[in-house]
């Protein structure tokens, strides 16, 4: 089949690689009809994360089901499924928790599992899917193509945005400041949102993306950034700050900002890989301001998500403004790379 | 009147001080019956707060009021009432969603407010208590000695346990770690029981305390520190880690234990006020371990922990191991300094 490897920093090539199989009882083989680029694949892509070989790459994709192992109860071959961005078997204690994430028996696509064999990289014709029963969550029916950008991202940045308002305990009414404008950022806008927040303010300086935000249910916008932004959201707020904040950068600046528009007593959900970050506590303690987050338990929230894109209720496949067929690949980083897209699709 | 000075680390005195009267519509005279000496005096008493010149010191007591301004309208003379640590008007913005001590109007005992005014410490005959009406909480009819010392609690070290147990998220049924083994973390020892947590893990070195932690519902005691007290509480949760995690210390030490041992997806509850901590955002972040708390509100928790101490439901006043006239209030602080003592009452 054919497959994207990342040989090196900005050199990602679509190749032949062996087909994969059923291996073990609780392997599904999907047939995937749609996967795309993380901001995290990015990563590797500019050399910020070492490439020390060529690797498999991608972790978001939406397939059909072609073949189950023995032991495989809730999903046979035809099925549409959607892959959460980790594999888990949904049954040891974090996982009932719902802390997909942290899963036992978990992992990643795109490399060799515990016991060696590979797992696939989702931006390919087929993966061998880990896990199937406790991984994959399928729809009733076939969706019509025109929501399957929607329910992509549920594989990945609208969970991530979602469990950013989780983390950052969104309540209705609320008055949630979404620090970020990439593809998370905006699904965090239509998470808090969706949560009945009845003011969001979006911090973004891109206009495309601010007319996204809007889309998606932000209020207000704060185009500018840093100690100017944050006293322009503090102005918005009458001083008060926000009752949540979601941070999905990442960097120091977005957590200083994140953290210092948050009200007294409120929390920070923050999603972004922290990179370089050191968390204020003194300022933290005397506000009580928290922080809570990290990898998205995207599994768990899959379900409503679903349910919510079936229904119309919520439309984040708007965040991808690039399509490209497999094949061309490369253009799908180069443009997220270059700022060009803020998401790309990519169609095996 | 008679009142402590604190004029140079380990030289505390009581002196005559001038008589406070109500100079404020909106303030309480109240004649203290009980006192006490918190933690955070002994960072100014052991000269880790630099103390420039003798000032008065003391922020939790109770007491009789006196007298009132013309426009109290909850309180009267005779009244008993019990001071959280930081005084409020409770209502402003903060104080309306319960965090009380982050008041755009509040402040401390011991000093000068913003418009010059003594406020009192606590550690005297009288105290001037400004905005009474949203700071002290009465009872109905003045209490039985006997409840005096766990009423006084309520002032700091309860409120604060409280606090650390709601920052963490407490639920019935969970397992609970409480890391620190002062007044405040066999506080939220109790504070975890009262909340119904199943188990409750005291992590504390001295017998005595170790005592105490039973007393206030602790089910297992974990005497041993670091990396093998780590250990013993993860071999305790079979490897999952505690549903909730209170750090009641303010070391690094105390919250890189806290922090190990809290499940994924939990949350470190903190009130110990932070020295030199730096937060392990990474592996908070591929564990999703958050981390809330700071100034605890207490006035909020005030109503409901007065009525479960008046009820017999809780009895937080046993923390006291020593008693002194005001007269020796020296020996108040050379006890808990010299470590003596876990908490000392105080007597005008």
């Amino acid at each position: 089949m054919k497959a994207t490897i990342l040989h090196a920093p900005r050199d990602v090539r679509v190749e032949d690689v062996p087909d994969p199989a059923i291996q073990r009882p609780t392997d599904a083989l999907v047939r995937v009809t749609a996967a795309c680029v993380c901001g995290s694949d990015l990563w590797p892509y500019r050399g910020i994360n070492e490439v020390k070989r060529p690797r498999r790459i991608g972790h978001e994709f939406v397939g059909i089901v072609e073949e189950v192992g023995s032991e495989v109860r809730s999903l046979g071959p035809g099925d549409f499924v959607i892959a959460p961005f980790l594999f888990s078997d949904n049954t040891c204690p974090h996982c009932r928790v719902g802390l997909q994430s942290a899963c036992d028996n978990g992992g990643g696509y795109g490399g060799r599992d515990r016991e060696g064999l590979m797992v696939d990289g989702g931006q390919g014709e087929y993966v061998r899917v880990p896990l199937a029963d406790g991984t994959l969550v399928a729809t009733r029916e076939v969706p019509d193509e025109s929501l399957v950008p929607s329910l992509l991202t549920l594989s990945d940045v609208m969970g991530t945005g979602w469990h950013a308002a989780v983390a950052a305990g969104v309540r209705e009414g609320d008055t949630v400041v979404v620090v970020g404008d990439g593809a998370v950022g905006l699904c965090g806008v239509l998470a808090a949102a969706r949560m009945g927040a009845e003011r969001v303010v979006a911090m973004s300086r891109h206009e495309s993306r601010q007319r996204l935000a809007e889309g998606f249910g932000a209020t207000d916008i704060v185009a500018t950034r840093g100690e100017e932004g944050e006293a322009e959201v503090m102005a918005l707020t009458d001083g008060v700050g926000a009752d949540a904040v979601l941070e999905c950068v990442g960097t120091e600046e977005a957590m200083t900002t994140a953290i210092a528009v948050a009200r007294p007593g409120s929390m920070v959900g923050y999603v972004g890989v922290p990179h370089g970050v050191e968390l204020p506590i003194g300022d933290m303690f005397a506000r009580n301001v928290g922080v809570a987050g990290g990898v998205a338990p995207v599994r768990q929230y899959l379900p409503r998500l679903r349910d919510d894109v079936l229904a119309g209720a919520i439309d984040p496949g708007v965040v991808f403004d690039l399509e490209v067929p497999l094949a061309d690949v490369a253009e799908a980083y180069a443009a997220m790379d270059e700022r060009r897209a803020i998401k790309s699709l990519i169609r095996p």
